[in-house]
């Protein structure tokens, strides 16, 4: 399952609104004998990649999957009945298939004479690469991720607006990197104004990764001229968080970064569509500067935005906290 | 070397101005037979309350000491002669004493056919229960610990002032177990108007702690009629923390909190008197409202307070950052 989970990783980017599914055939005796990731929307999906790799040798063997094998004829031919016509004889996944339309490709398989086991490394997928499809796939809406980078005191920028750089080299980097793997980027308009960001996934030699997000612009005002964004995002004139991921849900966009200062990060706040903080803490003290949030509609220490950490780690002299909003 | 830090740790808070030193006396055999701590300024340092509870079975064996044994009458007599009359073969010690007054014992040890070994764990003493000490030793400044508690967002209180609680109780426990090892606690006349804090160390049924620290209130103002420091704090006048070091140097402190809102926090900051910052951060968001540190001094990005992390852990739901500013 971990080298499945590998395969998982490899495609994320690429195949929103379908899962980044990863597939590992074992043949008879154990031994990994094809991978596969879904490929774009249209293309085909991790299992059968994975059996085109494994040839005859799928044969009696096991399929490892991280998402339970859809049943349902939708722009590819179910995966179940090539599992079915390989031979293989047993199937682990990870987590079950939510969405009801792909559903039941468990019992399709076990009908067929397949076992199924399901469950292992459900939290690790689940919370992993197929986390925000999995949000989409319950609510509709693409999953949120506020990636924001602050000094300890929370400032993002300094009086006179610098803020190049608060965060080390590697968590900019991190952050690249990441832009690679997700459907679309969001700022507001205050940033474009203030930073001229590309928002484009970069290499450390500052080229262009191979897999880019679409840039989104959220606010009324319009763009400046010559501003790196005018040509190339997706302008959206509203100050509503769900209108904003309406427009996207129907582009397929499923996992999104929320980029933006710190009144477009209040607004996602406000109407709790943030699903993820991903906060890069500098150790740094800036005092009376930009704060990471201005109106989060808290008034009283009770209202108060409480978060649980899910993981903290160090990105060179950083600290990269993960935290999701609590229900 | 461990036990000994253990006996050092154990009396943090009662031995100042003089180094909170932990001693262990082995037998011939390496047995531990007398453990010691120093008692309060005047009464016995480590040494000698580790061979008076060794008594002959001291003869032949080795004194593990966390600071070089001193060698000068103060207002107790050398604590190397006592080890010589106990008939101490060797002795080991964490850091070198840096006080010139009571620095050479480990020459005098050695004239005494002692043999003499330094450095062993000095790195968990110096940054331990000797850090402050030595702090105070070489710059004749008390050692200052800014602590605060705030939100993932750097705010210490809420729109309307409230600030109860933004940390966990494990976060406020941990506080009140570390006021019972320090010299003094400065709030400004800010926090005492706004939150008129009692700066006791108490128990988790509320009841004080044996041992309690001097609190400080500095700034012009006057106390409001009726705060609970009125009657029990040491009021410093001034603005300038050098005015403030000075003031309780004279009286022997050489651990301090500071636990200043944000005004007094800056002035320290901006006067680089700041050796050590101790950030309880709870996982939540709150916008808008009262930040951790106003005016630090700095303007643009290129003078934020540059700080590196020693150490991060988890305090109940709360992260607990320790960190000390880059010189």
């Amino acid at each position: 399952m971990v080298l499945a989970i590998a395969e998982s990783e490899r495609v994320r980017g690429i195949t929103s609104p379908n899962p980044p599914v990863g597939c590992v055939i074992l043949d008879e005796s154990g031994k990994a004998v094809g991978f596969g990731g879904t490929q774009q929307a249209g293309g085909p999906h991790a299992e059968v990649m994975a059996l085109k790799e494994a040839g005859v040798k799928a044969q009696g063997g096991t399929a490892v999957v991280t998402l339970e094998p859809c049943s349902h004829y939708g722009r590819t031919p179910p995966c179940t009945e090539a599992l079915v016509e390989a031979g293989i004889k047993h199937v682990i996944h990870a987590v079950t298939d939510p969405n009801p339309r792909a559903a039941g490709g468990a019992k399709r398989l076990e009908d067929a004479g397949i076992s199924v086991e399901s469950g292992l490394l459900e939290h690790e997928v689940s919370n992993g690469p197929l986390r925000a499809w999995l949000h989409f796939a319950k609510t509709g809406r693409p999953h949120v991720t506020w990636k924001y980078a602050a000094s300890l005191d929370g400032r993002i920028a300094a009086q006179d607006g610098t803020s190049q750089w608060i965060s080390s080299e590697t968590s900019r980097k991190e952050v690249h990197d990441m832009r690679a793997k997700l459907d679309a980027i969001i700022v507001g308009t205050g940033t474009v104004k203030k930073d001229d960001p590309a928002l484009t996934a970069r290499d450390a030699d500052g080229m262009p990764l191979p897999r880019q997000p679409l840039p989104v612009v959220v606010g009324m005002s319009d763009l400046p001229d010559g501003a790196k964004l005018q040509h190339t995002a997706l302008h959206l004139r509203t100050h509503d968080p769900d209108v904003v991921l309406a427009e996207l849900a129907s582009r397929g966009v499923v996992d999104v970064l929320l980029e933006g200062g710190p009144t477009v990060a209040g607004a996602f706040l406000r109407a709790g569509r943030i699903d993820r903080v991903l906060a890069y803490i500098a150790p740094a003290l800036i005092g009376n500067g930009l704060a990471a949030v201005l109106d989060a509609g808290v008034s009283t220490i009770t209202d108060a935005v409480r978060l649980t950490v899910e993981d903290v780690t160090m990105s060179g002299p950083d600290l990269r906290i993960s935290a999701v909003p609590q229900i």
